[in-house]
């Protein structure tokens, strides 16, 4: 028994996000329709093709429809003795263009992509200018009011640290809504603004609550010091907007 | 009478190139299928859906199917009076996501995009790692072997300068195969390699074909110095392969 890590890239715009779905049979009947796919299932019965063995993918995080990956981790199990490189080169030719393996090596039999993360970072992507980009369309969000950058770095600098997160995640799934965000950071490439957080965990819609908000704060309707107000709240309702799923990648998983 | 002239922006993917085809009524009768839609008919339609006018679109240049823009040029004539600015939002709101509309300017009435440009530049994009990535697979080509970038550049020089280009076009459309290379310069943002190409005009698939040169010189296939015996031997079939249609983006056209 061999366990296998990958680093896996993928557009998310097609898929129905990063986790297998279990599927009434009439919906699993239309798996063939784009909008229904996810990149573990797609992983999963590529695998099973190369490997002719069953393979369980377990990713570092379970990304949203529509959310991409620059560096997705994932590992799986597997009998075969299939050497790493036609694994990789195996995969990237039986998946579709808008998944690619980045490498594959073999790890420890305990390591698991999920519970062994420590932080990851994410990147949310916004196109500040007033017309929409065509080419920048499916990996960043357009935002068309001018942003004040230097607020929105000033109301970042109160989300790093140890908080209660509970203002900046939607659904209220979780019992403990605590995070530790390591370094908030906010790159301007004009047209291209980027966020980028670092944290240990992330709730449901986190980076793109937090990309919400920095955004109102951007264009003047928050003051820097009010996302301290909002954090304090503990409540949804009083931060910004969700930003759409397109803007956010998911950029590294440390270990 | 107003002049109007465009700055466009397109992911070309979908398209079937710049310009409006000539078709049979089958072929008409498929004009929804998005692979045989243009860029020039998608603006002219929504144009005549604003503005209530039938509009003429001219392109500084016609871009070939699967080819992208950053910025292309072009000009219609219309006897609208309908504000500039509601012009470009009025056509980015019926345009498709992947054809923006960066801005709309009145010009002379004698302004023509295609015949007044002075030159232009294009970028041709390689993702150059052993791995395809699916991030950039829309807008780069792949290459996997690794790229010489000093002898890239030491052959790009041979291409500057006015000379007969017959060896770098397909097709032997034109009667004049003399063009003026102004510049190329080569930057590499690993696992991005960009290609800057320069010059009064282009012949067809020129740009192609001169990335794929010089990607055999990368690679070690050709010396810098064959660059020069090519351009002697004026006979296409002596250069490097075509380089695919989705690394070339039109950059910036100048008058």
């Amino acid at each position: 028994m061999r366990n296998i890590r990958l680093i896996i890239e993928y557009d998310g715009t097609d898929f129905n996000g990063w986790q297998a779905q279990k599927r009434t049979s009439a919906q699993e009947y239309k798996r063939t329709s784009k909008k229904i796919r996810t990149i573990q299932e797609e992983i999963e019965k590529a695998a099973k093709k190369l490997l002719e063995e069953k393979i369980s993918l377990s990713g570092a995080s379970r990304t949203d429809s529509g959310v991409h990956a620059k560096a997705q981790s994932a590992n799986f199990r597997t009998h075969s003795a299939l050497p790493l490189y036609n694994i990789k080169s195996g995969l990237n030719s039986l998946l579709p263009r808008s998944i690619a393996i980045v490498s594959a090596k073999e790890t420890t039999l305990k390591f698991h992509a999920r519970f062994d993360s420590k932080s990851k970072i994410y990147k949310y992507a916004i196109v500040n200018r007033k017309p929409r980009s065509a080419l920048l369309d499916r990996y960043a969000a357009h935002f068309s009011y001018d942003l004040n950058i230097p607020a929105m770095r000033k109301a970042a600098k109160h989300l790093i640290g140890k908080k209660d997160f509970r203002s900046f995640q939607t659904g209220n799934k979780e019992k403990d809504f605590v995070r530790t965000v390591k370094n908030i950071k906010i790159i301007s490439k004009p047209p291209i603004l980027e966020i980028y957080v670092h944290a240990d965990g992330f709730l449901y819609n986190m980076v793109r609550n937090i990309a919400g908000t920095l955004m109102e704060v951007g264009r003047g309707r928050f003051k820097p010091e009010t996302v301290k107000e909002i954090l304090e709240k503990k409540r949804r309702a009083s931060a910004g907007h969700t930003a759409p799923a397109k803007g956010l990648c998911l950029e590294k998983v440390f270990y």
